[in-house]
């Protein structure tokens, strides 16, 4: 077992109970803060972030042999090359300073420590490519029943995990507002296309993995090593404009529909903490080809959360979802990816698709969960929503909970404002 | 009129012929040298590279204050970040101290010009987020006809810039070979998939622009401003695997298909010195809605050709095709790729799609050019070409020329390696 995860453990920092972060979780962040603008490297302890910078400049972390330049970072990109065994060492590390026995550590705490809520936490990696998978056979068979009831599932489907290349550049980290983007679109029964604001806004449900190990153009990364590959995982809210997308995404996939924004949670948690929460993913028939097949438990059994606050403060969560009801799971994403010897970098982004669940309640995005907006939902103010409306803020939320111990995520949050 | 672009000019150094880069043309580019590895900035003159960082540490750039670590940088992004005006300074300096009566300058060349076979030519922008287009009307009809004979041009095409977001990683510079890639295929009257390289290995000849002058996110740019946007244009290889395409491509568009490499040739040409090759691209009927509509000429016209060479020295022209075919030109495509208020920056790049002419022998891609096989290309040495095979090198040229001037963008080539 990793050491860092030991669930027996507790802190000399407080963790509220229904904490995302325990001494077990430890992700990787970056922040700053009023009284220092520069950014930083950071973990979390209950509501509490650690700055790893100071840390290391008390030597706390100095036989780790980390430049100090990798904490005292924009980004987590040099901290994710140092390479998954020295981030183990540092993990476990980080769990021997802020365990309940170090009172040492304790002691020196007012240096490093900082309430989450008086700091910004900044979007935590240098993303160089963006890809979004398509896993979720609940979600593909739902959009198909809408749009191709003869025809829900595409042959390819089952054969391969689809997926296509996003935006980068304008995801966002949680708590940044996302403004309704304007577009053109074909009405029902309309000949000409008109160009206003979206009238379909929606959220999409999902998990994107950070790539922490590069490969080389020309080289493949066989399924059994992708997992070496991938450093940890984020949520993902891939805001969608429906109207857009139907009409601009023949025959080359979405794109002013998604490229708008995407928000990302602050907290890249590692794979190493999720380790608890391992489990097989859905049975795949057919068997899919050599490349794509694998041993062991590759999934994860994650609950996701999506929930509506109105301008006025009416909450209601709306979608209630697992990571493991993916069909695709991010080994197999992972090898397909680079079987035609695609290149990835650290920091690449790989998006999960939207994860919906088999039953109404799980659908992961407006689209499925309003069926078209046919089913609306209702709002505890007494409003209702077909789609996302002007002043709502979208919340996303993940976490595992196992022997006691709770590993979340964080938010994935942003509020829509009106068209410029 | 530019002052660089004076068609009376002449240089002081050896200007072959047919070169693509006289002293009227000045791109950028970045080199280096097997004696100073370190990249850095150049210009082209006849068949020398031209050292910026060294003519600026001779102080002959001075008072254009520009900072010496803008040119000795892997990437051109930092001098881009200067702005247009700045750059059309730095290139009315750079053709003074070329041209034939600056003896001065001459007598200092030992310093700073290079034979450009004895440098290496680097990629030369760091390329952020990369779209392509698919603007030419004749490639999307004669796809679209092989594909959906009763339905060639789907509904959106004439009603905007139709486009997708591709892989960065993966673009490299001319002259790096590309390996024939692997891939999931569904072969013809087959029931289940197989894996395995590519058959229907492809170019498609297409010009990419790069971003010089970012948009925040949420502020798109006005049609009217997008031109100041547009730093250059260089050629662009975007290789396809047509087998991989056909079988992944629904619903959400390319992936693999084109994910395992694109070539750019290694000179960004600036949209100021081709402004004498302004011309009227094609008329739109229907007229775009609003935010695409444009006044004056906004294309451009450039000859372009494709050229295969096969391992034992054969060499044919397929292709002889030209920019101002595309219908929807760049302004039109960057107005469009930020009217959602998505974010652009320095470095982006956006190609074209492929560029198509009305004529059999102008189409960009063997996919048209053969039929989809059915019209083999006869090659010199007798051999036949139905889509590239290993050992073929592509090579794709651009240049428009007028008043005896030629403006050229030297080569996007690529050699074919087997599978790995």
């Amino acid at each position: 077992m990793i050491k860092a995860n030991d669930p027996t453990r507790t802190s000399w920092a407080e963790v509220p109970k229904d904490s995302d972060f325990p001494i077990q979780n430890l992700p990787f962040g970056v922040f700053r803060t009023a009284s220092n603008p520069s950014p930083r490297a950071c973990t979390a302890i209950g509501s509490n972030v650690v700055d790893l910078a100071v840390m290391n400049y008390l030597d706390l972390l100095d036989d780790l042999e980390i430049d100090n330049e990798v904490f005292s970072n924009r980004y987590l990109n040099d901290l994710m090359a140092l390479g998954k065994p020295k981030l183990r060492q540092l993990r476990d590390r980080l769990a021997d300073l802020l365990d309940a026995r170090n009172e040492e550590a304790r002691d020196l705490a007012w240096h490093f420590l900082h309430p989450m809520d008086k700091v910004e936490l900044l979007l935590p990696v240098r993303i160089g490519d963006y890809t979004d998978f398509y896993s979720s056979l609940e979600h593909a068979l739902n959009v198909g029943t809408m749009f191709r009831p003869d025809n829900p599932l595409l042959p390819n489907w089952k054969h391969l995990p689809v997926g296509y290349h996003g935006r980068a550049s304008s995801i966002v980290v949680s708590g940044t507002p996302v403004q309704r983007p304007m577009g053109q679109t074909m009405p029902e029964g309309a000949t000409l296309p008109v160009f206003g604001p979206t009238k379909l806004l929606d959220f999409e449900l999902e998990m994107a993995f950070v790539v922490g190990k590069p490969n080389p153009m020309g080289q493949p990364v066989d399924i059994t090593d992708a997992e070496d590959h991938i450093f940890g995982l984020m949520l993902f809210n891939d805001w969608s404009a429906r109207d857009i997308q139907s009409w601009e995404y023949v025959p080359l996939g979405p794109f002013l529909a998604k490229n708008f924004a995407s928000t990302v949670s602050p907290w890249v948690v590692t794979l190493d903490a999720l380790e608890p929460f391992r489990t097989a993913g859905p049975v795949q028939d057919p068997q899919p080809l050599q490349y794509l097949q694998f041993q062991g438990e590759k999934s994860y059994d994650l609950r996701l959360e999506v929930e509506i606050q109105t301008q006025g403060g009416a909450r209601a969560v709306v979608c209630r979802s697992n990571f493991k009801n993916l069909y695709w799971n991010m080994c197999q994403q992972f090898a397909h990816h680079t079987s035609g010897g695609c290149n990835m970098n650290i920091g690449d982004l790989c998006a999960s698709g939207t994860i919906s669940g088999p039953t109404p309640d799980s659908y992961g995005s407006m689209l499925e969960l309003t069926w078209r907006g046919t089913k609306p939902i209702r709002m505890p103010d007494g409003t209702e929503r077909k789609f996302i409306q002007d002043g709502d803020t979208v919340t996303m939320r993940g976490w595992g909970e196992k022997n006691g111990v709770r590993i979340g995520f964080g938010e994935a949050a942003g509020k829509v404002l009106p068209p410029l």
